[in-house]
């Protein structure tokens, strides 16, 4: 089974920790594939950065000339994923809501905590849509950029356990899903210092994937999430 | 003032509709600029072409040359209003919430009539995350695609206030909203049909622009719309 | 275009503040006429002097003798806007619901600040009632009493700034809306001490109502607001 | 103990009825006090005549001179009820949340049947705010005006045990609710043709009235329903 | 009239306490039978023991020889009402249900203080399925378990009046409700600490339990709590 | 990996139809136990079975004697897995959330089949206090009793298709999922009349459980799910 790995930035040293956190997570003979965008921010912390993402996603998606088995989308609450099920061969996780399913198999109420304070309502809001936000007991930032948890992972582990805690201790969560696509190697860190099971988007994404598949289970085109219909496109896609 | 206002798909015909209704619309003063995206779909009638029209009418906005006052986005149940109040330099509003929030003063509950059934799952995303759909009777669709509202206009009444009737009788609307950029010229017939108050989100968001301008109100930087940070972009935006 | 601008409370200062303000806000040709009810209390901060005031203000509209092209209920808060959509031969925008539509184009989350804590409860049920509690972040109480508002503006300003910065800080909103007809000179202070959006109801019930007079659009009758059916009143109206 | 029940309207022969289905679920030793509003419509079915209503009770219990226990304010889905507490001297029960109340209690979900259409949302408003919508399955209208109730039972009966069995079929109701104060005296010919529990307002309300007054308890005063502050007032209350 | 007032759990001192306050609220005529279940914990304070006592409490009720008119179960937040609905013959009213209620009809929030952190989110989740959430502020923990209430009381009344206190203050409860079958005793106490009025879950359930029989009221059969089918069971019920 | 599969009813044949279906789902090297309770009902249809069920199925885990690494309740809309959190040794998979979570990654909303229409309002609460409700858009009853599911497939697949499509077509469903452990064979023959993915709880949980124990996680043992405080039992467990 091949399942494509999409980073949502332009960063290719974070593509290669989410490919590692990917392949730790997977089974045996199941191929992670990681891909880059072509175009793009070097880090997502906004909508703008994050629309720009989602099809930038779709693309890298569309133009991969391999077959494969599922794509998993692996940015934290970024846009985009209700398009990659209308153009993928193949069923579609995002890391959002995959750890929050799967936080939710695991305790009674789960916190996010992510990087910067302008990207909570980001994630908020694709909980809600998601349907899976009655179970989340808060979204915490926890004031780091995306790119200093790559350039200072002792700081990084440092802030998400502070808010992680405070999540435990003042918000009733139960369980902590790190809230950035970046942070899956601080997941057991995170855990020793909380008591509470640390979810890592990447890793759920990478396993209810393999579930999909083996279960022959694909995207249902009976409605939203049907093939495109024929169009004329002015200058899109662009020219590789 | 100037108001921009831009379609989300590429044909010029569309533009020059909504360029119509949205002048109708606007106080003695108002200077109406309407923009067509340079890239994307000729219609937007589903998730892929709905985040690529996202991202093109951000960059129309983004390389408008002149100063303007504000942004209306003249497409129903479309992403990209959170990207393009981040980058615009001024207030932006979405049709889709324009015509909910003025239905909501006019009756106890709305309901919309859209084209395609495919596009009806995405309006109630977009009503959602706005919060304005606990007032929202149904979303129902004609049946007919975006193109073919231009193309036979009578018939599109038809089909238009068919489901108009049908939301006040069964779904206990009290206010009719039409659900696409392009139907704005057809509300008078399907008022006359059903008896209720019929609105246009091209006109209610020139109205409701017009008001925050007046008003002297932007856009909040406080958090979620807070300017882009500054980042390095691979291959974007786009060479014009 | 004339629009009613009714005070829900008989304190006759009361009604030039907000004659003044719903002038400032108004466009070039809208007269602003004010009414001051001709009965109630002087105040009006918990429900039975709200309910009282609903009826004064429907009495005052209907007695009023001249065409009008809209009518705006000047109270934050206050019970009576459905009657007054069955009586008005215009549209009605209550104060209320006008700041929480604004707020909800300027920023993900508002929050309110009125004068005592027991007039919290009434707003967040108004706001429920409208549908717009959804991005309601919180509502929070100055401790100043309406007529407290006149009599000492610069305690004013401060006790409505310390709670609208920890709105924005505590409750995560974006904008600030005034809770109180009385409110309206404050905005600019209070927008200079949070850096957020300030709205006030009465200016944003001015512009409101005049884009659904431009629209030609007005209360729906096919239901809720019908007019009200012949009947045989005993003691009522009042004589004048 | 005394209860004060208060009928909506100014038609006596519906105070009787009411009077007389509050004494048949009365304990013994309760004593029903059944109150006409000195001024307001012969009957209630729209907001304008509903708010008129909520002063008129309230102005009948500030007018009572004798002490009482309770009161019970006896329109189905009527205004005032928050004021009322506010100036009774005892717990104030209202017939809309006393029958949802007791409907909750005997199966799943409920369904209310009311008079004509124009009511069903003032009714669904009160079931939203009172926070008892969540199982509530629907307000249906029979079609009926509040009067005809008195001058065709038969009729009556028809029409509403029509709605009831839809509720009880397509609605999933288990527990059917009339919806209006002089419904009373219907229910047991809607039980026989629905084979649903059928709960009438008035009655619940006596019996929850005297459960509280048992049990010592009364509106609490510590922030929504504290008294009035004191006010200057014009004009009001009317004299009598 | 014959109530049976179940304990949830089996401590025989507990089940006197329950019994006393039934009796304490119960109208003259009123019979109160207090039955304790033959299998289960000594105290409940999680859901592996409630699940047990959900069962044990059904059994306590089919093996009761005698007639009765209806059944109060006796433990707060805890499992098994719908059950006991189908088996028992007359109507059932759970005290988390019963208490909340009551509260409601006081204030416009209520909160519940109850024993362990650990039950806050069963008590939450009782109140969602039962329909009675969204008016309560907040459920919060005194941190002494079940059996301490009896051991030692003046500390009991002193933690949980804290906790109410802060119910009040913070969470802008108007009504506690106090969150655990043996806590009956304090409500006094709580209240004069706080000022708010205190709901006790036994004596509220007595009387919506007298009330519903009074008015001749029962379990609706049309569908969730029709009888259980006829069925082969296997090695149960238990050999008394 | 050794996966505890429990049947929630005491038959045999069921339990071997879910052991096979499984079997069918799970990765090579994944041992599935599967468990009939030592008493309870032959079959599950309403609350009181199924609170039995709930703590056959508790026992008869807590009573098996060799280490395993998940649980799946094997039960649609049943009691019982908050109890199964606190005593398993490892994650707890209920097929009702699993087949929720599933539907919820491959279409944007889906609807359940289920069996008698008295389990519908069970399944329903299910869904509720699992945070998954939002996306469901319908649960329909065959009208088919759980054993004769068994007794006549054919009829069996009838039914279900049926209402499968009525869901697609009527209520708005794109994944269908089927509401009863005992249906895990008909799902091919769903899918081919509804052309709608159709996912089966039974698959579905193990393929969950199994990524839960890849990925190193368990039930948090923060809260709610805790182990439970040493008690002294009367009665139980019962004597095997």
């Amino acid at each position: 089974m091949r399942i494509l790995v999409v980073n949502v930035n332009t960063t290719e040293s974070m593509t290669a920790t989410i490919a590692a956190t990917a392949r730790a997570a997977a089974s045996p003979g199941t191929e992670i594939v990681a891909l880059t965008p072509s175009f793009g921010a070097e880090s997502v912390e906004g909508s703008y950065e994050s629309y720009v993402a989602a099809v930038a996603v779709m693309e890298a998606v569309r133009a991969y000339p391999e077959p494969y088995d599922a794509v998993v989308q692996a940015g934290y609450g970024e846009h985009g994923r209700e398009g990659l099920q209308e153009v993928a061969d193949s069923p579609v996780v995002d890391i959002t809501e995959a750890a929050a399913m799967t936080a939710q198999l695991l305790g009674h109420r789960y916190s996010v905590v992510t990087t910067l304070d302008r990207t909570v309502p980001l994630i908020e809001d694709r909980l809600l849509l998601a349907g899976l936000a009655q179970r989340c007991a808060s979204v915490r930032a926890s004031g780091l950029a995306v790119l200093e948890l790559e350039s200072d992972p002792a700081a990084a582990v440092e802030a998400i356990a502070a808010q992680a805690e405070l999540a435990v201790r003042e918000d009733h969560a139960e369980v902590v899903v790190l809230g950035c696509g970046g942070m899956a190697g601080l997941a057991e860190a995170v855990a020793a210092r909380t008591g509470a099971p640390v979810v890592d988007g990447v890793a759920a994404a990478v396993t209810l994937a393999e579930g999909l598949v083996r279960l022959g289970l694909t995207t249902s085109r009976v409605r939203t999430y049907a093939r495109p219909r024929p169009k004329r496109f002015v200058g899109w896609p662009l020219p590789v």
